[in-house]
């Protein structure tokens, strides 16, 4: 049971975890801090927050504090809680990106850095702030650690402690690790996304175009819906892997474009069929992974 | 009322449009032709053809001829339909790409070009067969009709009104228009959703990667479950509109990877913001739509 958690940020993120932690009884006591009155004073509301803060200066005796801010501000919250912060006190994060959290992290905290355990939840939603957050949100989802070598067992172990309650599974991963899987799985796709709406939006016949667009344009672009201002800061924040990701994939297009001018039928089907495959692979992988432990219980 | 329609191919289109037709009662009779014995009969044995034909000459007395098969065999099935093809039935298709489905109407038609009327329902959905059939498939959707000079206007009327008793509401574009918008909503997010997942699939931590894809990779690669043979073909009907949609988008993402290598925040922003807001007005758009007009009425 945690005595004290303080969550910077009380958003979807910062908010469902407050309340999968209460739904669960692993905190005695949640106080929020943020920079817009208003959602703060929803928070307190809707019971995510047990209590406010003005000040950083609550952070002096929490056992947890949870960074759920854009991943850019990571650098001038860490400088804000520096002072007060505890001995005991473990900090966490749940931004989509890790190695430049860490850099920010390390530049800030510098010997301290031991009590910071970067983390990055796998779940979420097109909604957001405090009215969208969910007891539920986090339960068979992935929660990953990408802990440091300063970091001591029990500071990792606190904060996998607290993701299990809220139904998470504990997967591990070095921070480049993290940012080199996620440019390819999500920040990629992303981008590809936005690019072709764009693309689309520009043409002269947009009109025409969006009117003939049908449900699987709508799950490919689902991701385009996304908060411009995050994936902003997250393409920058992993720029190195996603260049990467971004540079091999025009390569596989550009091979596509000369064999479908080539009418090489076969080579095309042969992409497309391994897409298939491996896609259906994944799916019944998914499909046939262990339910979700309930909250509050150890995963096998 | 219809006396007869011959359905060419009874899968989850021909067969969606039986049964519309039916539930409409806008049909005497339905009679299917097929390739495949076991998926004729089971489409006799689930009511949705009245008769399952073993030759074309069932098309003599026909008001109507749906062709329901891959477009690539379009040349080759009115070919076998044409010495039994009576003198006032009409023939149309529910093919994906409409220039290669006229060019080869053209080519094996001839004079009789006039009797067909080319046409493209958009609805589908990814499951096929005669046991994915559904009356409802066309309910508020769309079917293009794409028709030729020849064709009369009695002929015209024929088809759409066939698909208004399935629900559909009428549009109609030139052969070379439905062919360039299909190509940027459709084709080529196809074919980008397949790249990214055989990109992927070839890497060697592709085990690792599809670990942690989400829900957000989920929806972005639906549209890579669907059949290859079917986008192969349909990659190469649509060949000269799809590069022109391709070779825009490269050039996109191109100007795309400079923004990022570049640091350029703000531009990638203003991409990105530019889509989200395209997309939530087309989203927008969608939802403020009129509700499906009920089958067997005209729309407004």
């Amino acid at each position: 049971m945690l005595d004290k958690v303080v969550i910077v940020g009380v958003g979807l993120i910062g908010g469902s975890f407050a309340l999968g932690l209460k739904a669960a009884g692993a905190v005695r006591r949640v106080v929020g801090i943020g920079r817009e009155p208003q959602a703060m004073a929803r928070a307190l509301e809707l019971g995510i927050v047990d209590e406010v803060a003005a000040s950083f200066d609550t952070a002096r005796d929490a056992d947890l504090v949870l960074l759920a801010a854009p991943v850019a501000q990571t650098g001038r919250i860490l400088a804000a809680l520096l002072p007060h912060l505890g001995a005991r006190t473990v900090v966490t994060d749940a931004g989509s990106t890790k190695s430049d959290v860490v850099a920010a992290a390390r530049e800030v905290l510098g010997e301290r850095i031991h009590q910071f355990v970067p983390g990055h939840p796998i779940a979420g939603s097109e909604s957001n702030g405090p009215d969208a957050a969910i007891a539920t949100l986090y339960r068979g989802k992935k929660a990953v650690l990408t802990p440091l070598p300063e970091n001591a067992d029990d500071a990792v172990e606190l904060v996998a402690e607290a993701w299990r309650a809220c139904g998470a599974l504990i997967h591990m991963l070095s921070p480049l690790e993290h940012d080199r899987v996620f440019a390819a799985v999500s920040h990629l796709p992303h981008l590809l996304a936005y690019a072709l709406v764009d693309d689309i939006a520009a043409k002269p016949h947009a009109d025409l175009l969006f009117q003939y667009a049908a449900s699987g344009f709508r799950d490919f672009t689902r991701i385009a819906g996304s908060s411009p201002e995050m994936w902003r800061d997250i393409s920058l924040a992993n720029q190195a892997a996603l260049l990467t990701e971004l540079d091999a994939y025009l390569a596989q297009l550009t091979t596509l474009r000369a064999r479908l001018a080539a009418s090489d039928g076969a080579a095309l089907e042969a992409v497309y069929a391994n897409a298939q495959r491996a896609r259906r692979e994944w799916i019944e992988a998914i499909e046939a992974g262990s339910p979700p432990p309930p909250p509050n219980q150890e995963p096998e």
